[in-house]
C-alpha cells in the first residue's frame, strides 16, 4: 500500500488521480484524520499500516502567493522544513522508502554558456539576457541536482518560502531512503487559482521572466515512475524539458484561448518589486537530464503547454 | 547512563561539571565524534548505548551576538529548530526521556498588575515603566509556562534567533517525554565572552533594560534536579528568582569589582537600534513558580549576582 500525505492539495490531487489510474492500492491521509505532523502519531500510524512507500505532497505555499509566507513564517517553516524532517525520521525508523515534493524555487536564474565557459546568472530579466533567451536558447542551461541552491537561507536574499523549502531538503538529505522531487510552477488544462496558466491570465500586469515549469500530471507520473522503476534514491528535477518565457506563454494563450484581455507587462524588475511583490521571486531554469537518464519520460515544455491550452477547461 | 549533547558549549560545560559533581555516569558526545544532527546516526547511537536520559545543550547562538543569526539563517534554524526535532524524534522512537535547553528569549517585556488587572508590556524601556520597575517592583510579573511566546515567528517582529528557538519548542511539543528548560542570559563568576557580567563590562555603551537571568550552574542544577525528582515532563522557566535592571547589575559590578571604566548608557531604544543592534532584542521577566512548586530550589537573582561578583575570576 502507498500512503499519500497532503492528498487534498493541488499536487496531492494529481498524485491521487495518477495512483487511481494505475490501480495502485493507496491511502490518502489528511491531517484532520491523523495529525501526521506529530512524529509519534505518524510513527504509530506507519507501524500499524506498514505502507511500502510514502508520498509527501503536503507543504505550505502561501495564498495567494509566496508573499503570504513572509507573514506566516512559523507555518511556512513548520510545513516545509519541520514536516519533511518528521516524515523522514519516521520512515527512516521503520525503513520505509518515501518521496517528497520539493521545489526548484531554491534556485534563481540559469547557467549561461559562453566561449566554452559556464557562468551563473541569478537575474534573467536584464535586456541582454532576455535577448539571449529568445535568440540563442542553446546557450542557456538549467541547474542540475549537484548544483548548490542559490536562492536559500544560505544564499540571501531569498523568499522565506524558498528558504524553507531548501532547508526542508537539507533536513532530509541522507536520512533513510527518499526521493526529493523538485516541482516548478505547476499547470495543466483545468482553470484554477493554483494553475500557472490561470494566474498569467489573471495578473493585472505580467512579470516577464524565464522558467522551467511542470505540467501537474506529468510531474506526478514521473515521480511515481521513478519509484516504480526503483531508480536510485536522491534528488530529481521534475519539470517539463526546456524552459519558456512568460511572453511565450502569453502568445500561446492568445493563440489558443483568444482572450479579450490585453496583456500588460511590468516595465522593469524595479517596478514589479516596488508595486506588486514584497519578497524576491525565484525564476529559474532546471536541467532534467538526470530524470531522463533513468528512462522516465518528460514532454518538452512547449508540447505540454499546447496540450493544456488545446484542452482548456474554464472554471 | 546520561547522554550529554553539546558538552563543549557554554551551557554544556555547566551540565558536565554538575554531572561530575554528582558522580553521575554520563557520556559527552560531540558532533565531530558522532554527527547526532542526522536522525539515523543518532537513532543507531541511542539504540546501542541505551542512555536513560539525554540532555541537549547544543544550539546556534550567533557570535558575538544574535545579530549574527540574521546572516546565518539556515544554521540558526538547523541548530535551534531542526536539531531539537531530530533528538525528540529519535528519543520518542526509543521511549527515552530527554531535556532540551530552550530560552526565555521567546518573550519580550513583562506583565504589569494595575488595579487588579494584568496587562502585557512588550517594551520595558519607556521611562514610566522603568520607574515602575525601580519603585513598585511588586507590580511586575513574569511570563509563565502557559503564556504564549510573544517574541517569535508567530508574533513579529522578533529576532531570527528567538524565532528559531520558539519554533524548536513547537517542534518537540507533545513528542515523547521531554523537559523544555528555558534559560535566560547566563552568568557566573568566570570572566568569559558568553558571561553576561563580562559582556556588561565590555560594552562600549550599555542598553539598560529589565530581565530575568540565569546563573549558569544554578540552571544546570535545577534542570538536573527536575529529572532526578521525576517532575512532570513539560516546559519550565529556569532563571534565578526575580529580575534585575542592567543599571542594578552595573551598581553591583562597581561595588564588587571597582572597575576603572565609566559606564555609559544608550540614551534611548532608538539610538541603540540605530547604532548598535541590527535585530530586535528580547528583554523579559520570567516567572519561576512552576519550577519552585516542584521543590527545586533557585536563588533570588540578587544573591546569585552578589555571589558571582564576590568570587569573580578575571580571564
Amino acid at each position: 500500500m502507498i500512503l499519500l500525505l497532503g492528498a487534498s492539495g493541488y499536487i496531492g490531487e494529481a498524485f491521487a488521480k495518477e495512483l487511481q489510474a494505475r490501480k495502485e492500492d493507496f491511502l490518502s491521509l489528511s491531517r484532520r484524520q491523523v495529525n501526521y505532523t506529530r512524529f509519534d502519531v505518524l510513527l504509530d500510524f506507519l507501524r500499524s499500516k506498514k505502507p511500502e512507500f510514502v508520498i509527501n505532497s503536503a507543504g505550505y505555499t502561501g495564498k495567494p502567493n509566496v508573499d503570504a509566507c513572509e507573514l506566516a513564517k512559523a507555518d511556512t517553516l513548520a510545513g516545509n522544513s519541520l514536516l519533511p524532517q518528521t516524515i523522514a525520521d519516521a520512515c527512516a525508523a521503520l525503513n520505509i522508502p518515501w518521496g517528497h515534493v520539493s521545489s526548484g524555487c531554491i534556485f534563481s536564474g540559469a547557467k549561461i554558456i559562453e566561449n566554452e565557459s559556464t557562468r551563473v546568472e541569478k537575474d534573467m530579466t536584464r535586456p541582454e539576457l532576455r535577448a539571449l533567451v529568445e535568440k540563442s536558447p542553446e546557450k542557456i542551461r538549467g541547474f542540475t541536482e549537484t548544483d548548490t541552491p542559490n536562492f536559500s537561507f544560505r544564499d540571501l536574499p531569498c523568499s522565506f518560502y524558498s528558504g524553507s523549502k531548501a532547508l526542508g531538503e537539507e533536513a532530509i538529505a541522507g536520512v533513510g531512503q527518499s526521493y526529493i522531487w523538485r516541482l516548478r510552477i505547476p499547470f495543466d488544462e483545468f482553470d484554477n487559482a493554483r494553475n500557472y496558466l490561470s494566474k498569467v491570465q489573471r495578473y493585472a500586469k505580467v512579470y516577464d521572466n524565464v522558467n522551467s515549469i511542470s505540467q501537474r500530471y506529468d510531474f506526478a507520473r514521473a515521480a511515481l515512475d521513478l519509484w516504480e522503476r526503483r531508480a536510485p534514491f536522491g534528488i530529481y528535477n521534475v519539470t517539463n524539458q526546456g524552459f519558456v518565457t512568460t511572453r511565450q506563454v502569453i502568445e500561446l494563450i492568445k493563440k489558443h484561448l483568444r482572450p479579450a484581455k490585453k496583456f500588460e507587462f511590468w516595465q522593469s524588475d524595479e517596478e514589479f518589486y516596488k508595486v506588486a511583490a514584497k519578497t524576491p521571486r525565484s525564476n529559474c531554469v532546471m536541467d532534467v537530464s538526470k530524470l531522463l537518464a533513468t528512462g522516465v519520460k518528460m514532454r518538452p515544455v512547449g508540447e505540454a503547454l499546447e496540450d493544456s491550452l488545446k484542452n482548456w477547461k474554464p472554471e
